[in-house]
């Protein structure tokens, strides 16, 4: 199951909206097939797996981090073509959790006379798939926050100044984030201090889709950012039309959305449009407003606080006012990790 | 030298003035005999370590952290011991950093015909003893800077609120360290807003000296840090002298020391005076101002940053103003290590 896993990974920021999903063939102690699921319409890791093991697969047991398919999608359910192989095992690390087919494949298995077992590994699985689970369970993307920041909670000095926080292999870490993401969000306070280009660079990886949230629709038509990849600016109802116009002509999409009660755009509306529109999983990068605002509506699932090991003292401050007033109040993170990335150390855990 | 580091560490928070000191007497690859130095006064290790090898010593190996001292202090010089004894080999770690007799020991045991050898773990064997190191050689004290904070860099609440912070096991760490170190500094500010006793508590170990800067002597006369072990209250040269006197009636120490160009107590003077006073070791405490003070006057040794996993957003910054401008000019913090104390993150390093 460890390879299974370890072969699904592979998948990274590839598979979306689909799972990742590795798997193993195994008779007699002995690896006969394995593979990995590339990306939406391609083959299935299973199917990989039991083709590599051809004829031998009969009798064999197949090691899969999530449960087989059972209907037909892109491709046809892979259940049948367990059974048609005749393999005698299957184990999994979790059921399906897309409430319209968990436990269907494994039943139909059991029914065929398959032994089946579903609980190996599962909480690395789960948190493998974590962007999935939360997208198919819930219709909204899984939310990353991801912040540069002093060991005393700046991201900036008092005058504006950032670069660089964060050491070269934070920087490319984040760039690998980026092309594991579907979508980034930054504000466009971001967009017209910094006119990020917000692709991926210094590491390989496809570009994720541009969220821009701009309230009253100030992202300048030649913001870097509008170039190249798909650009969504999420704007008010009411935002200007002959503007929002002129944004579309150049190929950026604009989502009118329903505001919230302090009149900005409703980000749970936002996130929620993303999710239906098949983005599972939006990195928001910035600035310290749309910090604020996703840790208000308590909307972040992953925090990635890359530590800086220096002191600014004065400066501006991470998140800003977010209604705490007593200490028993603050918002805790759980099952907080830490590694080194270069000289930083990258803080994650779940809000 | 594995095990006489682990032997010297022994003697932690008991030796000052003098450094931590474990020593092995070895031949033909047996331990014959290990001791540590259990503080002033006390029979040094290397001593220990041969009175318990007895007559198998002669023709042994000494390994000890340390240079062998080759002066009458408060015990005989123990290179005439090891000479008497007839060892052949004497390694340590590395020499005795005091300016006044360093290299001297093992000069002399080299003159007797006594292999010598420095170098060996001398990075872990000077880390050990950085108090004593910076003491002998600058007569300043060693400054750890102490802070429980949020991970976005808060100390408390915007109104004030700061209990607790910082997990139970961190708290427990917190007093050990006290009990390791020479004194303690506190501002007078919280004084007021803690009355905090400023001793040892949940762990065993001897209580250090209270230090409070307070410049114009508003420590009230029945705070409770004023109750038991020895107290300095650093003040001015121009401090009211009848209320200096309140204070000495209650064997408080008041030290009246030169302005800093803001009018305040001049800190380098107060850790000078320290220095002299053999307090080799101050743990600062707090609060805001006397972080920022001891930061910007770069007296800080070690930090030790108790990191919460959890946010405030707004908040008590953890140092406030500390003059940077440009992220370029940030205070560097060096050889920052990382542990996981209960449910927090002990963040330490060097500035």
């Amino acid at each position: 199951m460890r390879l299974a896993l370890r072969l699904a990974a592979k998948g990274r920021g590839r598979t979306s909206p689909n799972p990742m999903v590795g798997a193993v063939v195994v008779k007699n102690g002995r690896i006969l097939g394995q593979g990995f699921h590339r990306g939406p319409g391609e083959a299935h890791a299973e199917v990989i797996a039991m083709r590599q093991a051809g004829k031998r697969a009969r009798g064999a047991t197949l090691y899969l981090n999530l449960e087989p398919c059972c209907v037909h999608g892109r491709t046809p359910p892979c259940t049948e073509e367990i059974i048609r192989r005749g393999l005698s095992k299957v184990v999994c690390a979790h059921i399906d959790p897309n409430p319209e087919v968990s436990g269907c494949g494994l039943a139909r298995l059991r029914d065929h006379g398959i032994e089946v077992m579903a609980g190996s590994l599962e909480r690395e699985a789960r948190e493998l798939n974590e962007v999935y689970i939360k997208h198919i369970t819930t219709g909204y993307p899984f939310v990353y926050l991801k912040i540069a920041q002093t060991l005393d909670g700046k991201i900036a000095t008092q005058n504006g100044d950032s670069r660089w926080i964060s050491s070269p292999e934070s920087r490319r870490l984040a760039h690998r984030i980026r092309a594991w993401v579907d979508a980034i969000l930054v504000g466009v306070g971001t967009i017209l201090r910094d006119d990020p280009q917000l692709n991926v660079r210094h590491v390989k990886g496809p570009n994720p889709v541009k969220i821009i949230l701009d309230s009253t629709l100030k992202t300048p038509l030649d913001a870097k950012a509008l170039d190249g990849g798909r650009v969504i600016i999420a704007t008010h109802q009411r935002a200007d039309s002959s503007r929002a116009r002129r944004y579309r002509s150049r190929q950026v999409e604009v989502w009118q959305l329903p505001p919230d009660d302090r009149g900005m755009v409703n980000l749970m509306a936002l996130l929620r449009r993303a999710g239906e529109k098949q983005l599972t999983s939006v990195l928001i990068e910035g600035g310290q407003k749309v910090f604020n605002s996703v840790l208000k509506a308590k909307a972040v699932d992953k925090l990635l606080i890359f530590l800086a090991p220096c002191l600014l003292g004065d400066g501006k401050e991470s998140f800003g006012d977010l209604g705490v007033h007593r200490m028993a109040d603050a918002l805790q993170i759980r099952e907080f990790q830490t590694r080194r990335v270069g000289a930083d150390l990258l803080v994650t855990g779940r809000l």
